[in-house]
Formats: C-alpha cells, structure tokens, sequence
C-alpha cells in the first residue's frame, strides 16, 4: 500500500464526504483551509481532518492530493500547487476530479509532472458517498492505477483509459446528459410561464410525458442551490464540445440558465437549510420574475 | 354544424392521416397537389380525398383550411392563399396548425384576417391518428371554437386561450422538451464517440441512467428520416424563446444537430422504409463521421 494519507482539497460537499468514508477506511485525511468558508473549517475539524499550516505542509504529509472544487477553481489550485511540490521534491499523486474538459486536464497535467507530481485525470458521477451514493470516481492516465487502493473504500474507482483526458471526458458526457437537460426543461417552463401557457403545458406533460414531468417536478427544486458551482461546469462542457467539432450551444444556454437560477433569492440556501417543501413551479416562477417583460405579449 | 368539407394542406405524413380519420368520421376531405411529391399524390388519390386544381377552388369548395406543413413552409402557404381567399371573398376559416412561434402565427393571423378569413392558432402534439396515438390539435383564438366540431372525430381539439399565439406557444414548448432533449441525447453521444468514450459512458448510463438510455436506445435511430422537418421547427422554437427572452441557445444548438441527421444516409429513408434495426450506436457513428478530425485527441 502506497497510500496512507490522502490531502483532500477543498473538504466542501463532496471533498469532505469522500474525506469521511475514506477515514473511516482506515486512510488519514489532512487539508489546508486558507480561504475557506467558516463551514468548511467546521466541518473539516469536525471530522477530525488533519489541517495542514501551508501547501507545502501539505505536500510532506500526504501520498496523494484530491483536488475537488468547483470548476473554475481547478486551474488556479494546480498552479498553486506548482511551487510547493517543486520545493518539497516530492514525487507526489495528484488526482484533479473536477469537472474540466481534456484539454484543461491536459493542461493541468503539464503544470503537476512538470513540477514533478503524477498527475491522475480524474472525474466524480454521483452525489456525496456519505449520503448513500455509490459514488463513482472514474480515472486516467499512466498514474490512474494508484487509485484502486481507493476503491471499495467508500467510493468505487473505474479506468477510463491510459490517456489524460479519457476521465474528464466521461464526466463533460455524464453531465452533459443530465445538468444539460435539467437547465433545457427550466428554459422551456420558464417560456411557458412567460407565456401564460403554464397549466395548459402541465397538463399536456401529465398526459404524454409523466416520466419527463416527474423528474421536472423532484430535480428543479434542487437547483437553485447548487447553479454556482455548476456555470463553471457547463462552460467546461461546451468547451469540450467545440473541441470535438460539436455544437457548444446547448451548455452555453446552460451557462445562462443556471447563472438565473444563481439569481433567485433560492440559491443562498445551502444543502443543509433547503427549503425541501419548495415546488419547480415556484422555482420556475422565480426565475421568470428575472426576466425582463418584453415582447412576450402573445 | 358548419364544417362538412376540410382542406388539408399538404396531405403529407400527419395532414393525409388527420384527412383520413376526419373522412371516417364523415367529413369530405379536398386538397390542393400542386407542387406535391409522388407519393403524397399516391396517398391523397388511394385515400379518396377530392383534389381542388387550384386553390382559388379549394376555397369555394371547403370550409375550414388545415395548414399542416414543415414549418418552413408555412409562411410561404398562407401568403399564396391571400389572394385566393380575397378574390372568393369567402369568409373561410384557416387553422394554421404548424410548428411555429406564437409571432409568426400573430403575422399570418394578420395576413389572412386582412383577405377576409378567419384565423386560427394551432399547433399539434402526437403522432399521426391513423398509428393509433391521440393526436392533440391545440388551437387558440377567437374562431378557435369551430374545431370544436373537429373533436372527437379522431383527433383531439384541446383549446389553449382567446389569442393567437398560445397554441403556438403550447407546440414550441412542448416540442422544445422532446426534440431539444433528443439533440442533446445526439450530441453528447457524438461527443463520447469523437473522444473513444462510448463503451464507457454507456456503462455508465446503464449503471445510473437507466431510463434516459432506453429511451436513447429507441429514440435516436428514428431520428435521421424526420430530421429535415425539425430543423425549421427548432428556429421556431429559438425564436420563441430569445422573443420572451430566454436564451436560444439550446435549439440553436438542436439545429445543427437536426442538419448533422439529415446529413446521414438514414435521411434517406422514408416513414414506410426505415430500417427498424438499426440501432442508436449506428446513428450515432454515421453522425461522429460527418464531424471533420481536429483537436479530439485528448
């Protein structure tokens, strides 16, 4: 076993549920809390994380880093980890899991081996193991095997392939799937709502899309909080896309929607204080007062 | 009762099954061929249904018009049927049952209420009568009450508002849902295709996304023969959205998507010729060669 420490950064929703399960495996945790939330902080000591003072603390105490962030952070926690692992000297595993196209992976990739890290493309499916998902860390890359000794440790761990990128592009696919087309159903209901059409449409959907609807009903609700961390996601996707020659529209339309559902007053809840009794169609009525009136007289 | 004799224009797929249901229930059906393909006089003649040499005597000869066409061409029919209409003088009804936004039906109500007819919103939702679905004509207006006399008569007629444009509105949304989700099912399949991730994400579906891969699985093959009507459809549909002043961008994107389809061989095939057992991983190949090889190297 390589493994004995694992530094996960940052310990937020996921980062400190996967934190969790893999102590209780028997692995031990540290991070480095500089700039985190007041509720990061408490939940990480809570757990019982080591807190390392600096990164490069960090880098001495730990086999391998756990970089789970938002999307738009990930570059700027590769380059920051650049000099830390350079001066430590240490061959250090470092698994980007955030949702990035390959060609940031790439890049990102460059940026670690380059200081001397080994660099681990690295996707997450699924929510936050501690609340009872199996949750799926998909890997790539020459290092990616070190990653078994994490599997069936809380998280299960699947080979994408030998090539950076390959896991990353699993997970743009995944939530290509299902992100894009929980922002293309708030689109349309928004557009119904606009239009005066919202009963008419429901009771169409209830007629001939009850599947559709259900899922419309249960997941809509659930955005609000979460729409932050996800516009860096689907700007990643379609960039993935448009790498590939694919459109780039669908998760730019994307873009906009969630940086809507960012604007209700619905997204300062955060997953611990949701408002579980909120309906898609106060969510929907929400993000329809954002939208200026014009035009939509029919 | 008012209406005996319907026109349907253009007895094609949807327009030559809503005229045979109609004729069943005792209606005398009449159309207008000119310009029409082969096969659409074939099903026109063996149907029984009167043909009208000109639209000047299509008008003296029905009551109520059915525009039932690619939305691109509904524009152009209800321009060619002002001076028709005004050289009769006949106050026809004209139920534009296209799949266009709620400001381009306001613009042919205006065209065809100005010659002196009376015109009504509407859009269709469902599969044509005679292969067994409900077919819903929504119509909205005020002469939408008249298609009252159409209910029941194999089709059914759901009333969406007193204005012109709501029905209209009902379609886009609707079909925004269920076309827009089928693209995007298209283009991230694509996308897992360009990047030798296909295996490996339709594991993963199956493992978590049981229900949207099935209906991939039967969907997407029977996408190709249809496509060239949706593309006119999905810029009806960005139109409707950017009108009320959400993004477009998901059915910009479902254009390009729709004219990759008809770009592939299975375009080719007509609703009585398609082959049943191709399946969606072959769709999806034929599409992933259309795409130009650059930058999918991960």
């Amino acid at each position: 076993m390589e493994i004995k420490t694992v530094g996960i950064m940052s310990p937020g929703d996921m980062g400190h549920s996967v934190g969790q399960v893999l102590k209780t495996h028997g692995f031990n945790i540290s991070t480095c809390l500089d700039g985190r939330s007041e509720r990061t902080k408490r939940l990480a000591l809570t757990a019982g994380f080591n807190i390392s003072s600096t990164l490069e603390d960090l880098v001495k105490e730990v086999d391998i880093i756990l970089s789970i962030l938002v999307p738009s952070e990930s570059k700027n926690f590769a380059a920051k980890m650049v000099d830390p692992i350079r001066r430590v000297g240490k061959n250090i595993y470092f698994a980007d899991c955030n949702a990035i196209s390959p060609s940031t992976a790439t890049a990102l990739s460059k940026m670690i081996n380059d200081a001397g890290g080994k660099f681990i493309d690295g996707g997450i499916i699924g929510g936050p193991p501690t609340k009872g998902d199996k949750t799926r860390f998909y890997v790539s890359g020459k290092y990616a095997p070190i990653m078994s000794e994490l599997d069936e440790k809380g998280i299960k761990i699947k080979f994408a392939g030998d090539e950076i990128g390959q896991a990353s592009g699993i997970k743009m696919c995944y939530a290509a799937l299902t992100k894009g087309t929980s922002t293309l159903q708030v689109a349309l209901l928004t557009v119904a709502q606009k239009l005066g059409l919202s009963d008419c449409l429901r009771d169409e959907l209830a007629y001939s899309q009850q599947t559709n609807l259900s899922l419309m009903e249960s997941g809509i609700p659930r955005l609000p909080p979460n729409a932050h961390r996800w516009i860096g996601e689907m700007e990643e996707i379609a960039k993935t896309f448009k790498e590939v020659g694919i459109t780039p529209n669908f998760h730019l339309g994307a873009v906009e929607i969630y940086k809507l559902l960012n604007s209700t007053s619905f997204s300062e809840e955060s997953p611990e204080n949701m408002d579980m009794a909120r309906t898609a169609r106060q969510t929907i009525e929400a993000v329809a007062d954002l939208i200026p009136e014009k035009n939509q007289e029919i």
